[in-house]
């Protein structure tokens, strides 16, 4: 007998007939004889249509009212699984997040769990009972309540999944596992039989959505054997776990982002502290900097390139412009017709020619390298957006057979 | 500066305009000076939604599980009239029923208020803030979400002012107040400046349906001053209180209940015992006599006719049939187009001639009397259902002026 910490994303959950879908999914894992913590989402489209909601009142509504207000789509899943699973003849009961023993901190809207007191999914699960638990909410000092931002209800599984030592945390969506590169365009895509913490993270900072990047970090800090698997086709998923088959893929994965920006900064005086009045500026302002590119110094003067997300290059452009006069009044310029293309493996780790292959890939496309950047399990190139898609192809032919 | 309790029900938060003018109703009782707790209902039909949304679940879903659910409906109208008082300018916060100390016992969809833990709100107070609570909801000693039932929000209203000692305790409505009679009917019908507990809860039993019962005998009982008023037409309403104005009105109200049917058994032997068997059987399956008449005996035999809800009259035939045999075989039969036409004044208790009055009136019109019934401040008549109206009409013009 085992216990595992089921979540259920809001497609999973979005009406009568996919909510008996899910409380089937958990009746299988009973009749195996496991004990299950169902973690659930708010149905569908409740959250947006909440958001709407409030839209309609305040073009600025409190935090903490948003958060009273966004509880609720959680609270209505908890109950209607609940029911269902009853319905089966399944013994069930449901916990919002403060009864689950959520404690966050005070950060609305975005709050991150301090504390998880499992006494009552404990005392729950010791009467023979499926506890099916509200994800993406909990309580905060005062007693208010707080939510954990999108994607919080997996960040909630693997909390839970970590507090109750639980022996995996399944994590139910619309898609079968993590694949080498998007199905949807890579008809040769493969479905990985498991990937590491690791590469998983970098895999989701390089544009693959399919866990959110907390519950992936959670997972790694308590070492929680995360499964990704399909609601609907119920075939084996993507286990991510710590350590994989040495023997495995040397590339795990091919990704593409395009919510990408390239800040040209020219003529940059040459003198120690510029780099750091630049991105001081950005940091202060919440922008990440990703890839960054300095040419070396000619005439006592240099030039910076770096990417911010694209969402945030006009606020970068506003504030270096601003303070132009701090770096030595270069040209500033912005240039959004960019992608990033990354493969992710922690078998490049050992495994010299690596980047040659990235780079033959590509050239043999003719598609020209803008900015390269490294890390031991991934190699990122920025090139032009048009042909992302056709990069994406050439190197995951060159990697995964 | 006094403390002032308002409850705002479904119709009156039904959308954004109906949400903002509560703000504002709020809003100058705030400008008065005074202290605020609004107590308000999930919005318009948003409890019958999420009934139906259970009923697709399940035929007969858990009551601790349709109180999770029906919970999240006042969860969202605190939030959204939180941020509307907010962007109006006015401090507010918003607290569900847990967090407003509502404690209740077990009885999940139809919980009783055991206690009231009013500190939170208290706090709340003295920070200068709006406090708005979700009515209609508490926690059990389990740390369980209960329900108190329809009309509940009414009873949470009346339990927080009598806790928090309000000065007065106001119920919006979609009606001005209580009326003499059904003003949609009664054309001369005229608001009432106040009324009696007594009254009121007399009117309420005879069918004119504005405020619930509990709420008036929790008010009664901790001598609650109730307002009923009107969300829309800011005009005084009526006042619900202990005594009114000795030279007030002699009637308060004409009211009519159709849903009513009588039930007769005929031949009853005449033996001691024989009304306990058969009130006895009908109070076991919960339904409430109303009207008892009974001949006096003749040959040794009885007949016994009762008033019963019409809801309830196939219930009370069908055990009655199956148990003739204990109460000597009579002949029983049902009739359901009747109707009950009561007229409701403490003043009655010191005037003479009231009954009198009422039944001029009544053969005035040629409407016969098929049973009667008095109490102190209420006098009750059977008569055919077809000519109840024209029977309210009558007795309204012979005592209101």
């Amino acid at each position: 007998m085992a216990l595992i910490v089921q979540k259920f994303g809001g497609t999973s959950v979005r009406d009568r007939t996919r909510i008996y879908n899910v409380a089937r999914i958990i009746m299988q894992a009973r009749a195996a004889g496991h004990q299950v913590v169902a973690v659930v989402s708010a149905q569908g489209d409740t959250t947006d249509d909440l958001i709407a909601k409030a839209a309609e009142i305040s073009a600025h509504p409190s935090q903490r009212e948003m958060d009273m207000l966004l509880a609720t789509g959680e609270q209505i899943t908890i109950a209607l699984l609940t029911m269902a699973l009853q319905e089966l003849g399944v013994s069930a009961v449901s916990l919002t997040g403060w009864q689950a023993g959520f404690v966050t901190d005070r950060a609305y809207t975005k709050a991150r769990i301090k504390r998880l007191d499992t006494e009552r999914v404990e005392s729950e699960l010791a009467r023979n009972r499926v506890v099916v638990v509200a994800g993406f909410q909990g309580l905060n000092r005062s007693e208010d309540i707080t939510t954990l931002g999108r994607g919080g209800s997996d960040t909630s599984a693997v909390a839970l999944a970590a507090a109750l030592h639980a022996d995996r945390c399944q994590i139910f969506t619309d898609v079968e596992g993590v694949f080498t590169a998007d199905p949807r365009k890579i008809r040769r895509a493969k479905k990985l039989k498991d990937i590491t913490f690791d590469e998983m993270l970098e895999l989701a900072t390089c544009g693959a959505q399919v866990l959110n990047n907390r519950s992936v970090e959670l997972a790694k800090k308590y070492n929680v054997e995360l499964e990704v698997l399909s609601s609907i086709n119920p075939v084996p998923g993507t286990v991510v776990k710590e350590e994989t088959d040495v023997e495995g893929m040397l590339i795990k994965g091919v990704a593409k982002d395009t919510n990408v920006a390239a800040v040209s900064i020219l003529g940059v005086p040459d003198v120690p502290g510029m780099s750091f009045k630049v991105f001081g500026l950005l940091g202060q302002r919440n922008i990440n900097v990703d890839i960054i590119l300095q040419s070396t110094g000619r005439d006592g003067k240099k030039d910076l390139i770096f990417t911010v997300p694209r969402d945030d290059a006009e606020n970068a452009l506003a504030v270096l412009e601003a303070n132009k006069a701090r770096f030595g009044g270069g040209d500033i310029s912005v240039e959004t017709d960019i992608a990033k293309v990354s493969i992710v493996g922690a078998g490049m780790q050992s495994h010299a020619g690596v980047a040659a292959a990235m780079f033959e890939a590509l050239a043999a496309q003719n598609i020209n390298i803008q900015m390269i950047s490294t890390s031991e399990i991934k190699i990122s190139v920025i090139i032009e957006e048009k042909l992302a898609d056709r990069a994406v192809a050439a190197i995951h032919d060159a990697f995964i057979h």
